[in-house]
Parts: structure tokens; C-alpha cells; sequence
């Protein structure tokens, strides 16, 4: 059988994987929801600063976990001088070169915040996205422990602000010295270790997602997940394996932490496991038990002390476990942080359209990177800093039915009835001079009065006006209150609906129009801003 | 003689050229910038949407003024599947592809409007960006006039809405049927002349920035600019130009238009100088007049008709021609109108830091795109949009002294001198819980309440907390008000100086810190938000 001619090929519609369109909705959400994240971080002092969204390749440095795809992770392009030109993957490397560059001229320390959307050139996947939006507040120059409780104290009121109760999530802390601990068992050195070590931080990283059989496949030869993608492991030795498991994983998987003397001696000294009247540990218990598990000068006795300060100053200020908590298993995925690293957990649940449970897990985080400055300025530059997911967040927000999401009324529409289109034009001009969100029915002018009121209702317009040739030679005009107009079809009884119709729809000289409008707003408490 | 031995190299901090860093007071004119033109916007029942800043490039097509350069104007890179995928250059054409997606679950007419980044690999210049900000608003699914006078309205309310008073900006309009009618004079039929048609578009449209002789050089066979670079020209023949010259061109510089039937007999028919009293015709008889020069059916009938009718909807909603005129000079750099464009011009001027008179040019502008939506729907979907150049005209705004660029307070900052940390951030969270902004000095905890003074100056902050082993013991603060304080070098009366020094420092119950940090704020009328 003989194909049909085709038609002449029409361009295709389409978006790029992972990138997504957003509604007047989602907008909104997001406005109000980054209103509010700012007024926290000016709370804390931090100042805005933009950066644009590309920069030099080298300036940007590669810090992203995927290394598995060419490009690793950036979109990337060159300039007309052949210098490589990347879309920033965070806002944390833009601020880097932008404190190195004006670093005379900045107060410091140097707090700022700033908030924009990344681009990752990722695998796309269900809830991942090549462009999402971060909205991030460092403190460069500051080597306090203060510095960095002040990031997980911020992430606690952030999560409060936006109406996440006190237990409903978590700021967990870490020290990545307590990984190099475990690995300076191993007697990493040279810069191929340097690249196991961060395969053994990304495996363990990715525990959330992968679980314990995951993560120790990664951490061996690798890991092909469910669509055949082959991730390349840290390649340790089956002896490193056991013992980094008896180690730092035992601690994450049971709670029990090892001493990493040296292979063949390790002795639990530390188990967080709830104590006998079922409490967990608080975090100043946890802190001193760590300390007590290392030698002093150790990677591990230096982590646990650091932990301990930050624990301090945020005890000192009210911010207790039931918000703050101490947690080894929390690492992060960039590769620049130094040592301390923070990360903002939903705790709750809920169930998705189809009644399954949905875990949120983590919705933003950060930490100390001394190093990401001073590869400009070679000189020591500590700086810390949080990062909140503005889009993660978002999405689980939405599914908490935390965010406002019912649509905002529209605009009044004037509707076009055979008079001139200047006519009915000047009669929006008059409601938008009054500050009335007001447009004229912009479709074809002959279609009829009920296809302009289908438009209107599709606009969720609180009112429409409509002026036919009898009301124009009377200077007339018909209002028509769409919110009670759409309760009419509920009136069961003839003489409450005559009545409640003649409330719906009714007729005003036209130079009340304005005067009407606004009774009919009024009426329904139709608010705009 | 031998070199030093060098440093080990250190990694440049620096941008690409064309992008810019923005700070605190750019970001808070900004904000207050789109505020007000997304309350315009709105008021004129637009509904915000977003699409994200990179599109494939077929979708987005090739419309841009520049194609002098080997990547078009655009940044472009290749998908991992081989599609190429480009930042979007303007805010139109991705809305198309979003219009043409979502065809079936819009209202029409679809009238939204979107703000964001849009990027041009240009050659970067004084002013000239290659990421700025555009807000723009579009409706789609509508041939009416009004939706194009619409556009012209919301322009001129913009710009009062922003500021500018009236009489200091104006929102040309025109259409580009004009120009075809003089270029059907030359006979121009096959995709050679396509491309010569949009050479001499663009020619005209930078009038403005390279003048008459600019202009001409255009036409023919290019013109080299100061930096040498050539830009190919239309390639109009001699006796083409001359006639362009005695027509179109004609009318922009002298205000004279040429019928063009043919190329020896055209005849001056609209002069558009001034009356015998010296006042501009106004746009009514100017759309009369033109619409009489040309014979019904040709594009300049059916451009100045249309014009025409254009016109009629802004007078009735009362914008007369000291807001919205016709100029036959713009026509816009953008390939892809097909009719009516609008420009919306600051006429003031003002001088830069060096006392050289600036003028601002255009600040917006826009158009009818009834192609754009059509090539993914194979079907007429006619639409009209405009855009502001926010970063733009923030700029001119900013010259002109109508944004607010004063710094604004910083945070309430507590030294640190000789105490626990923890305490000190104590006090910072009891602040920051009665919502006052506040930070803890993070620097190093040595330095001299001297130093640490300095950073509170920087920060401009209000008030500094400081709190010695003295007032530890019995529970007291200093409270230093920084602006009071700034004002004692320019006192010169001793007693005075004691007088209001003693105002401007002075002990209290540390219980009694928000208290006495909010009479600070209320004295100074502080306000942050």
C-alpha cells in the first residue's frame, strides 16, 4: 500500500531534555518563596551580588561529581579567541573569581548571598534538571568555626521561614577529616589516590540514593544502574573494603564507630546508638566521643574538634539537636569542599499522586572550601558557605501543600459586541487608569458573547463588561460578576436563582464603569498584589 | 640579565568580555525596575510565564541582525545525542515554541509576559552586553490592531511608571509594509533579494548610530567601522540607492515622502515638517496622508492603513502623538516581523561623568511576529509583542538620577573582644530572633575593636555591639551608634563633643540589647525592608 503524500515538514516544538517551562503558578511560588529565603539571609547580614551565568572555563575549575560524561558535567563552548567558555554549574565557583577579583575593594570577611539558576549538562532524570535555580550566602575570610554554625543555623530558620516545622527536617553536619581518618588508614598518597579518595566521597555520597549495596559496589570495581550505565568505582582492594565497612561505614550503617589505627587493630569506641532509655545521643555527647576515638594530631581528633565548636556556638544559641545534628554520613559531592560540610534534610513524608510515600531528602547544603579562593590569589582564603535548592525545595513544598498554587483571578475582560474596537479599548484604558488589572477580548471580533465569556472564564476573570448596540445609545453598559454568575448552575430553587442572577448580571451607566468594577472586586475581596 | 625566577602561575581571576558583575545597589534598582513594569504589565492582564534559557537551536532560528560572525550571534554546543542546543538570543522566540508546545491548553489570545537573561555572542562594546535583561509581553492569537496600539500604550505607561516623564520618552511606530513598497520598486523577487531586503532593513534600522553616510555605505557595498571590521552591504545597485535616497530615505531626513511607482517618476506627496505654526502634524493626518500616497493593494496602502487603525485605538484611549508617533525611521533589527514595529525612545539627554552630552536612544521595542508561532503549527497564528531592554535602561535610569543608588544599612554588627565566641553569637541570634539584621565579626577574633570597627563602617552598618571582660562581669553592653558617631569629626565644641559622644556611645543590661539596638534603628529611622 502506498504511503500518503506528507505534508510539507513542520518545525517541531520540543524542549531539551531536563530543561523545563513554568507556569504562573510555579512562578508565584517561586517569588514568594525566594522572598522569604532572602529576608533570612539579610537577616544574617549578607549582602546580594550578581555574577553572570558563564564564565571562564578554568576559572569555574571542575569540581562537579559526574566525570562519567565528556563534557563533565558543563555545557561548554569557545569564545572567538578560543578560550573556553562554560554556564556555571553552582553560584559557589563565580563567587570564588568574583572575590579574587575585586578582593581590595570588599569588606572583609565577605558575606553576600545570591541566587540564580545552574546548568549541569546531567544525565536528565525524573526530579533532575539540567537548569535549576540555587539560592546560596557565603562568608569568605572567615576561618571562624562561628562562620560555619551560622550556615546550618541559617539553613534551620530558612526551613522554618518557609513554614517547615521544628522536626519536619534537619541540618546535619560532618567533617570530611573524619572520611580522611578512614583513608589515611589505606595510606593514600600520591594523585591517583587523590582520585580514589574522591570516588570513596562520592560513593559515600550517594548512600541516600543507592543504599549500603550501592555504595560498597562503588567503592569496588563499580556500579551499572537500572539503564545499564556503567559507573566506575574506587577500585579498592577487597581488604580496604572490609575495612573501611568496619570503619567509617560501620559507624554510618550501625551507628558504632571503629578506631582506623591500622587494619588489623580497630576497637568500637564510639556507638551512637540510642542510650537505654532510647534517646540518641545529643550532639556535644557525640562531638566528645568522636574526640575521645582519635589520637590526637589525627585527621579524625581535628575533624571531631572542629565539630565540636560549630556544636557549640550553635547550642549557645538555642539551635539544639532537635535542629542541628551531627551526622559522618553526610559528605557532599563537590569536590572542593576542605572540611566541614552541612546538608538540609526534609525528614517528612508524604504520598505522591498515586499513594506512594515520598521521601524528600535533601533540599540544600554546604561547607568550608579554603582552597577555591586562593587558587586565584595564592595566599589562604578560608571561606564557608549554604546553598539552598530552590527548585528541589519547591517541588517538595508543593507536594506538602505548603505553597499558595490556586490560580490568581485575571484580569476584567471587556468583551466586544459590534461597536468600534476604540470604543471598548477606551474603556479599558479607563479601568487600567484606575489601576484595574483590565484587557480587551483581543480574538476575532465577531465571535459570539459566549465565546468571549468562555475566554473570560478561562482568564478567571472576577468580572467581564459588556456593551451590546441598545446599552451603547443609552450610555450603558452590562456588568457581569463571573464568581457569582459561576454559582448560578448550584441554585436548585427558581426565585433564589431569578434573584442571584440578577445580582450576576446587571446594568450601570458607563461612566460608573470604574465605580462598578471596583463594587464587584470589592465584593469578593479580588486582590492582585 | 637574567629573569627572576617566576612565581608558581596563579590562575587569573576575570570575566569574558561583555559580562558584568552586579552589586548590591544594581541588584536593588533592578528589582525595584521590574517590580514596577511587571505591575504595568499585569495591569494590562499579561500572565507570567517562563522558559528556560537554552532551546534547540532549530526552534529558536536564525532572526538576529548579526551574521557577521561564525556563530551567528548565538551561543550554541552540541547535545550528547548530536542536537544542537543554543542560549536564547531574545525572549520572543522561545515563547513561540512554548505558544506552539502548549497550543491546545492556552487561552486564546494567549497573553503572557516573562523577564530573564538573553545572550548574544557579539562583539562586546561600550554598553554592548552579551548577557542583559529583557522583559517582555506578547499576545499571541490575535490580528487585531488593538493588540499592536496595546503595545505602544503599555510602553508609554512604563516609562511614566518608571519615572519618565511625559514628553521625555515617545513609543514610535510604523510598519514595515512601508519599506517593501519602496523596495517593490526595485523588483525584488527570489531568496537573493530576501537577503538584500533584510541587509537594507538593517541599514535603516542604525540610522541612529551611524547616520546618514553610515546609512548609505550599507546600501552598498558595506562599510568598515573604527575598529576596521568591514559589514557587507545590501550591494543596491547606484540608481537603487538614489532612488531609496529620493524615497524612503527621503522621508527619514527630510521629512519629504516620494511616492515610489517607479524609478523615474515619484513625486514628493507628504511632507511631514511642521505646519506653518510650527507644530508636527500628528499621527492622524500623518496615517492620512500616508495612506493617500500610495495606490490601494500596495504594501504602502495597506502599511499606512494599517497604521492607521493603530493609531485610532491609542487616541481614543487617549495617547495622543506627544506619547505614541509614527516615524517611518524604525523598523527594527529583528528579522522576523512581518508588519507593524515599535521603538520606545528616551528624548532626553544628560551628561556623562566627563561632561559629554549622552543621549539614550531606544530602550524597548517590538513588534508583529505573525510567522514565528506559524512554522511549528503550519497554520496563520498571528502575534504581537513588546520588550523592554532592562539593563538598558537601567542604565539610562541610572544617569538621570531616577533610581535609588544609595547604599542601604548593613546588619547590627557584634565585635568579638576577648570572650567565648558562642557568647557573643548569642547575641547575634537573640537580634536576629527579634528580627533585627545582625552579624558576628568573623574575622579574626584578635583584632582590635579598632579594626573591627572599620569592617562595621564598611558594612555601613548601624550599630555595633561591643562587649569587654569589664561589662562581661556585670552583664552590660556598649552600644555604639555608628551614625551619630560618624557625625562627632565635624564637631568642634568640646562640651558639645562630650555631650553628643556620650549619645553616641553608652553602656546597657546586656538583657536589655534589642531593646536598646531598636532605639538605634528608630532614631535613625533604619529601615530595611
Amino acid at each position: 500500500m502506498a504511503e500518503k503524500p506528507k505534508k510539507p515538514q513542520k518545525l517541531r516544538a520540543r524542549l531539551p531534555r531536563g530543561l523545563a517551562d513554568r507556569g504562573p503558578a510555579e512562578i508565584a511560588a517561586t517569588r514568594a518563596m525566594v522572598e522569604k529565603i532572602r529576608e533570612v539571609y539579610e537577616r544574617y547580614g549578607f549582602e546580594p551580588v550578581e555574577t553572570p551565568a558563564m564564565e571562564y572555563t578554568d576559572a569555574l575549575g571542575k569540581f562537579l561529581p559526574d566525570q562519567d560524561r565528556p563534557n563533565e558535567g558543563v555545557f561548554s563552548f569557545q569564545d572567538d579567541d578560543e578560550q573556553w567558555i562554560s554556564l556555571r554549574y553552582d553560584l559557589t565557583a563565580p563567587l570564588a573569581r568574583y572575590v579574587a577579583e575585586n578582593f581590595d575593594s570588599l569588606p572583609k570577611p565577605y558575606r553576600s548571598y545570591r541566587e540564580g539558576y545552574v546548568y549541569r549538562n546531567e544525565k536528565p532524570g525524573p526530579g533532575r534538571f539540567r537548569q535549576f535555580m540555587q539560592f546560596d550566602a557565603d562568608t569568605v575570610g572567615s576561618a571562624s568555626p562561628a562562620a560555619d554554625a551560622e550556615m546550618c543555623m541559617m539553613a534551620a530558620d530558612t526551613m522554618e521561614e518557609l513554614g517547615i516545622p521544628r522536626g519536619s527536617y534537619v541540618v546535619k553536619v560532618n567533617n570530611r577529616l573524619l572520611l580522611d581518618q578512614v583513608l589515611d588508614g589505606f595510606g593514600f598518597t600520591d594523585e591517583e589516590d587523590a582520585n580514589k579518595r574522591l570516588t570513596v566521597l562520592r560513593a559515600v555520597d550517594k548512600l541516600d540514593r543507592l543504599g549500603v549495596d550501592g555504595v560498597r559496589q562503588l567503592l569496588g570495581a563499580g556500579r551499572k544502574d537500572e539503564s545499564g550505565d556503567f559507573t566506575k568505582g574506587a577500585e579498592l582492594t577487597w581488604d580496604q573494603i572490609r575495612f573501611f565497612e568496619h570503619t567509617y561505614f560501620g559507624f554510618i550503617s550501625e551507628g558504632r564507630w571503629m578506631v582506623p589505627q591500622t587494619f588489623d587493630q580497630h576497637r568500637p569506641v564510639f556507638d551512637m546508638q540510642a542510650d537505654n532509655q532510647g534517646r540518641l545521643f545529643d550532639n556535644l555527647a557525640m562531638a566528645r566521643g568522636l574526640l575521645e576515638s582519635f589520637p590526637p594530631g589525627s585527621h579524625g581528633y581535628d575533624g571531631a574538634g572542629r565539630l565540636g565548636e560549630i556544636i557549640l556556638v550553635c547550642e549557645a544559641a538555642g539551635y539544639g539537636s532537635n535542629r542541628i545534628r551531627i551526622d559522618p554520613s553526610v559528605v557532599r559531592g563537590l569536590e572542593y569542599y576542605t572540611g566541614p560540610v552541612y546538608e538540609v534534610e526534609l525528614t517528612l513524608e508524604t504520598k505522591d499522586e498515586k499513594g506512594r510515600p515520598v521521601r524528600f531528602g535533601s533540599v540544600g547544603g554546604g561547607g568550608r572550601y579554603d582552597g577555591l579562593v586562593s587558587r586565584f590569589r595564592g595566599e589562604p582564603v578560608p571561606a564557608t558557605g549554604f546553598s539552598i535548592g530552590v527548585s528541589r525545595l519547591q517541588a517538595a513544598l508543593t507536594l506538602l501543600g505548603k505553597l499558595d498554587t490556586k490560580p490568581a483571578f485575571g484580569p476584567v475582560v471587556v468583551t466586544v459586541f459590534g461597536g468600534e474596537i476604540a470604543d471598548y479599548q477606551k474603556m479599558v484604558a479607563t479601568l487600567r487608569n484606575a489601576n484595574i488589572r483590565a484587557e480587551l477580548y483581543l480574538g476575532n471580533p465577531k465571535h459570539s458573547i459566549g465565546q468571549q465569556m468562555k475566554y473570560a472564564d478561562r482568564r478567571n476573570a472576577p468580572c467581564a463588561i459588556v456593551q451590546g448596540s441598545d446599552e451603547r445609545a443609552n450610555g450603558k453598559i452590562q456588568i457581569k460578576d463571573l464568581i457569582l454568575g459561576a454559582g448560578l448552575t448550584e441554585i436548585k430553587d427558581r426565585e433564589e436563582y431569578l434573584r442571584k442572577q440578577s445580582e450576576a448580571q446587571y446594568e450601570v451607566d458607563q461612566d460608573r464603569l470604574v465605580e462598578a468594577v471596583r463594587e464587584v472586586l470589592a465584593r469578593h475581596e479580588v486582590k492582585w498584589h
